[in-house]
């Protein structure tokens, strides 16, 4: 007869969640510091000048994507294409890519889809770069090069400091494949961000309060923020089972806005930067339909927020600027399954990996 | 002292949206006899193998795109990005687009962003396209080629008849780049099948009373199809306010599947092919959550349907098959309209051009 090993104790509902957000600092650091080396590993690997970029990614990490389109595409100066898998795991597409970059984007790297289409990609011509969580998976171990997130261990469904690592690697393998616009300081103020954002929560256990039993948020930004938009949703989704949705400003304008009304609650994240007064514009936009408007933002003066606002630090610049404000969509997604009696640590019905092929 | 003009008589609520819907078949068959001149144009400008497409579009037109980039990658052998119009009219990002193809799609042609994101990338080197129903729009008239739908004025604010003008118009122009698998015969099957669909409104009506004060829906493709379900379930959110949403099947098994659960309903769409199985599964998932799952296919026994089946022709290839099933949507979207007491001709709050730049 043998003896079951003793029960792991069930930890607080939501502190895995927690302790794994208070860890994206050093996370963050730790990366920036490996900056160099992540762009020459790249360099290395892609020809001088990428004839286009292909990204490979899902859930969570199709939201990094989604950012690493916009910083990716600025710095090698062509298109940035996400892939369909589907094309090349089911319909078995015939394509060139010859002096094309394709990354993929999985924080476990085994992901079956990832990891083959990926591969399918390399076939077909294309120099392979992998962003992974995890050195030794079968995504890091099949491409030219991986970029390992070093993010440690992630064991609440929801991903928070994959995703920031997946962000901060991205915008580290566009400095290796072209010209970026910031520097050591600029990472180093968005390590600061993070950390004095997790340090002020009172912002978002008030917005909880207002959001708890209210119909599905709409969360609004446009160009590098729209990422977080999207990903501030997810978690809020993820974590509670509502229908929050992400939405860039200029999408909203042409339908979706018709679902706003009143008793409704609009996030909309702005930063200084060429859209902050579309995002501005939607806000007074949904305002004037009736929708309560809060906002992430740095300056109040950015956004007419009659709601809450969440404030961020101002000094990072706004194509690193989503990397601070998803943390603030982490914070609400978590307070808001902790008020609904839910563990945004295991949300129902939610697996950490899911083996799409 | 002037008299006004008498006032038009308001026609009877989606009447117009209906008599729109049936120009379909002759809107299709229309461009099908022109498709041979439409590759050929396309062909004179274009470069001989593209280096790679992007897509600018919005809204409908945006679910447009996402067909076009699978039967243009099919045809071209290389990636096809949409667009991120903000990079271009807001942050100006300088690109090269040597050898490249740009494809804009409005029906309107004079969306200001769709207009200035194609003007900057043919001014990066594309050759750009215009998609669009209005011949001396300046989308047309700023291209090198321009594809003009021929559906005649849409006057109804949910778009139609454009808009499966729109897929048949871009697999024209896929024909112009390289290689389809489809030939004369089938874009008969289509004309037919549309035709077939128009003239079965029975399944559609039972569907809507199901659906009527039921949770927001759930619509679910892959592939070719995921288009459809896009649109299928952006015309039930504009026409009746709700919150329906698209899916491809791999995306809702990466967490937002957690949102199903006993009360919501999903419709899913199948045509025989290399996904098939994977919608099938999906709805599986999705029935032993407690979700009641409707269809729309041609054969009852390629999804798991405990509820309504949309029947549909079957002898359309799998990648002509989204301009027949969206006309389902199509048909469910008046129909619970009209059982919300909305007209779906003049959803609320909806224009039918969305000027964002």
């Amino acid at each position: 007869m043998t003896t079951p090993p003793p029960a792991e104790p069930t930890p607080a509902p939501g502190s895995r969640m927690d302790a794994e957000m208070r860890e994206q600092p050093r996370v963050l650091a730790a990366l920036a510091a490996r900056a160099p080396e992540v762009a020459r590993a790249v360099a290395a690997v892609a020809p001088p000048r990428p004839a286009g970029t292909v990204l490979v990614a899902r859930g969570s990490s199709d939201h990094a994507a989604v950012y690493a389109r916009y910083v990716l595409e600025v710095a090698t100066g062509r298109p940035v294409a996400l892939a369909a898998p589907s094309l090349h795991t089911r319909y078995r597409v015939d394509v060139d890519l010859d002096g094309w970059v394709a990354v993929g984007v999985s924080q476990s790297g085994r992901t079956p889809e990832i990891v083959a289409t990926l591969d399918a990609l390399g076939r077909a011509g294309a120099v392979t770069v992998a962003l992974t969580n995890v050195a030794d998976s079968p995504l890091a171990k099949g491409a030219h090069a991986a970029v390992v997130l070093g993010a440690g261990e992630e064991r609440a469904v929801p991903a928070t400091k994959t995703f920031t690592a997946q962000l901060a690697a991205s915008a580290h393998v566009a400095a290796g494949l072209g010209h970026t616009g910031w520097d050591v300081d600029d990472w180093r103020a968005v390590v600061d961000g993070v950390a004095a954002v997790l340090d002020d929560p009172g912002p978002v256990e008030q917005l909880a309060d207002e959001l708890v039993g209210a119909p599905p948020l709409l969360v609004v930004a446009r160009g590098y923020l729209y990422a977080a938009a999207l990903e501030t949703a997810l978690k809020v989704a993820e974590t509670t089972g509502s229908q929050a949705s992400g939405w860039s400003s200029a999408d909203l304008l042409h339908g979706p806005i018709a679902v706003a009304e009143p008793g409704r609650h609009a996030l909309c994240l702005a930063a200084p930067g060429p859209v902050a007064g579309d995002v501005a514009g939607v806000a007074r936009d949904l305002a004037a339909r009736g929708v309560r408007v809060h906002g992430v933002a740095g300056r109040a003066d950015l956004l007419p927020v009659d709601g809450v606002l969440l404030p961020v630090p101002l000094d990072v610049p706004e194509p690193l600027a989503p990397l601070v404000q998803v943390v603030r969509g982490q914070q609400l997604a978590r307070a808001l399954a902790l008020r609904l009696g839910e563990d945004p640590d295991r949300p129902r019905g939610l697996r950490k990996v899911t083996p799409t092929t």
